[in-house]
Formats: structure tokens, C-alpha cells, sequence
């Protein structure tokens, strides 16, 4: 059982999704909501841990399966300790990134599969997936750009190269945004960042357990 | 593909796994056979850091499935670095507990459900189950007995709650090995050293890949 909301933001780099969740963050306060913004490992010492075994430079050697389930377990600490309590509270989470960049980075990126992702990241959720997930879609060109915005200077070879790896986490946001539409939308990021918050207002709105 | 022959000892604690193992890779190596004598997480840096975040007695808020994730973390990670490159080297691999461990001690200790935590070991192993499974199988009595063979006393309230876990994990056992009997064998582990080798290695000359 829980009170509150869940909702998570995905994305491509600069997409917006920091901005649109302390938009939505501010309007769910204004309407009296007690809000949680979080992104894993979120603060528990067990999922900084698993993530600092993830993220280390010394293990080259990891394997990608390796990697996956070890995404999962912190996913699934990040959970225990900081996320269904806040529901259970009735508190709305907000979550920049959750099981949809596991199933974009790990099942396509590493090309471990949807369905082998999606299992073992079920394991991890134990089905406690959120109400709404928003997708804003960028072009990665674009994104990059407003990543880069002050550096003034034509794209060079690892620019390039980086591009074409976007386009890819885009192509695979799209499909993972097409196999699970009821519960991901997709808005197009390209807009201003105020028309984004502004549909995605509209969509939480209707998801508010009021 | 691989090579070498890929054979894993379960059994509760006092039951003999470690002795059997050295009986089987003496009599393999007798017979020209390269041998690796293994036990997660075998030595790979990877998965010693997972084991590390597993048994840190900080961490004493870890969430039962987050445990079980990082426990298939660390076996995928042991395999990749050390069962699968022996394996393909055609050497056979002894390995000291194995997916089995956590079907009983997860699955049933933890009471995450066999299901549950099949299927994330089945991501984790790729489908690369041993070709042989030996069950030492022991009243836990006798096995804690062994263990304790030069303490000169009776049993106290500790060893008796002890001895009723130890129960527990003996009927999983039984029941895990009746659902993977094509792969387990269950043998009495009540009888001598000597004869539980001798059965042990019988088995294991019929799986030979000569």
C-alpha cells in the first residue's frame, strides 16, 4: 500500500530532466504535497557502496551482466530505505532516472537485452514501479549542445563519436517508451522549458492520488 | 562451448564438501586431468569488493533482495574471471557452493521464493549450470557435531536454535535437488570419508568429457 505518488524522469543528457523535476517538485509543494526529489543510490550507505564497486576505475574487468545486477541491487536498497517509506508516508518521490535507463543503458547500450533486464529489474522493484514515467525527447545534437553551451567551437571526433552514442540511447528510449506507453509519455524536450513543465503538469495532475 | 567438466559440492555445514573436493581433483589429476579448485568469490577483485558490501557489519539495514542481487553479482562475476576461461581451456572446474546455495539459503532462508531467485541466477550464469551437482546430505546434528568435534560439552540453547536453522536448510536442500534431479545428486553423507568419495567419483566418471 502507498500513499504516495511515484514519479520518474528519463532522458538523454540535457534534456531537461533536473529543471522539469524541480518544477513539478515546486507545484506539488504549492498544492500542499510533501515531496521527495531523489536519484539513486540516493543517499543509502549500502547503494553508494554497491555504486562505488559499479563506478570504480580499478574494475576494468567487470563483466556487463555483472554490472546490470549490480545497478539492480542498488536500485533495489535506494528503494527499501528512501522510497517506499516516503510513499508509505504519503509522500510524492520524484526520481531523476530509474529502471528505464537500466533497460536503455544495460539492455540495449551493453546489448544484454529488454527482457533479461526487465527480469531481474522486476526482482529489484518487486513490481513497485512508478505511476508516471515522463520521457523527454531531445534530439541528442541538441542536448549536447545545451550541455556544451559555452564552449564556442565546431563539434571535433569525440563529439562525433558521442553523438552517435546518443542517437542510440534515444533510439532505444523510444522503444522502451513504445513497449510500456501506459505507463511512460513522451514530451518533446526541444520545446521551452516552460511548455515542458507545463505538460508535464498536466499529466501529474492526473495521476495525483488526491 | 567448453571443455572441461564443471561440477559443484552443496551441502549444510560439517558435511564434507571441502574433503570430497580434494578426494575428486587428486583422483582427476591421477587421471590427467588440469583442475581448478574453486569457491565464489574465488579471488576476483570484483567480486571480493561485492562480497566485502555483503558482510560489512555496517550494512546491517541491506535489503533481503539486494543481498540476493549482489550474491549473483559477485558468482557472474567469479564465473566470467574464473570458471568460464578454465572451462574453455578444457580444465574442470570444483567448485565449492554454487547457484544452489542461494535456491536454499535466499530462496527459502530468506524466503524470497526458489522462483525469484532462479531467475536472477539464471541471468547471472547464462544458462552455465554444472554438469554435475553432488548434495552431501546430513542430519545437521551430526554435521554440527563434526564441527564442533573437541568441544567437550553438551549443547546449549544456541547451538539447539542453531541446529533447528540448520533443519531448515536441510529440507531445501532436499527440495531444491528434487527439482533439479537431473542435475543433483543426493548421496548420504552419514558414511564414511572413503565411501562417500568413492560414490562421488563414480558420478563423476560418468560425466567426464574424455
Amino acid at each position: 500500500m502507498r500513499g504516495g505518488t511515484f514519479i520518474t524522469v528519463e532522458g538523454g543528457d540535457g534534456s531537461g530532466k533536473t529543471t522539469l523535476i524541480h518544477s513539478l517538485a515546486l507545484k506539488l509543494q504549492q498544492t500542499g504535497h510533501e515531496v521527495l526529489i531523489t536519484r539513486e543510490p540516493g543517499g543509502s550507505p549500502i547503494a553508494e557502496a554497491i555504486r562505488a564497486v559499479i563506478l570504480s576505475k580499478e574494475n576494468t574487468a567487470m563483466d556487463a551482466r555483472t554490472e546490470a545486477l549490480l545497478y539492480a541491487a542498488a536500485r533495489r536498497q535506494h528503494l527499501a530505505e528512501k522510497v517506499f517509506p516516503a510513499l508509505q508516508r504519503g509522500v510524492d518521490v520524484l526520481c531523476d532516472r530509474f529502471v528505464d535507463s537500466s533497460l536503455v543503458y544495460q539492455g540495449y547500450g551493453r546489448g544484454l537485452g529488454l527482457d533479461a533486464v526487465w527480469d531481474i529489474n522486476r526482482f529489484a522493484t518487486e513490481g513497485c514501479m512508478p505511476d508516471l514515467t515522463i520521457y523527454l525527447d531531445l534530439d541528442p545534437e541538441i542536448g549536447l549542445k545545451r550541455i556544451q553551451n559555452n564552449r564556442d567551437r565546431e563539434m571535433d571526433r569525440l563529439d562525433l563519436e558521442s553523438l552517435a552514442f546518443h542517437r542510440r540511447v534515444r533510439e532505444a528510449y523510444l522503444l522502451v517508451a513504445e513497449q510500456f506507453k501506459e505507463r511512460i509519455v513522451t514530451i518533446d524536450a526541444s520545446v521551452s522549458k516552460e511548455e515542458i513543465a507545463a505538460q508535464a503538469w498536466t499529466l501529474v495532475e492526473g495521476k495525483l492520488k488526491l
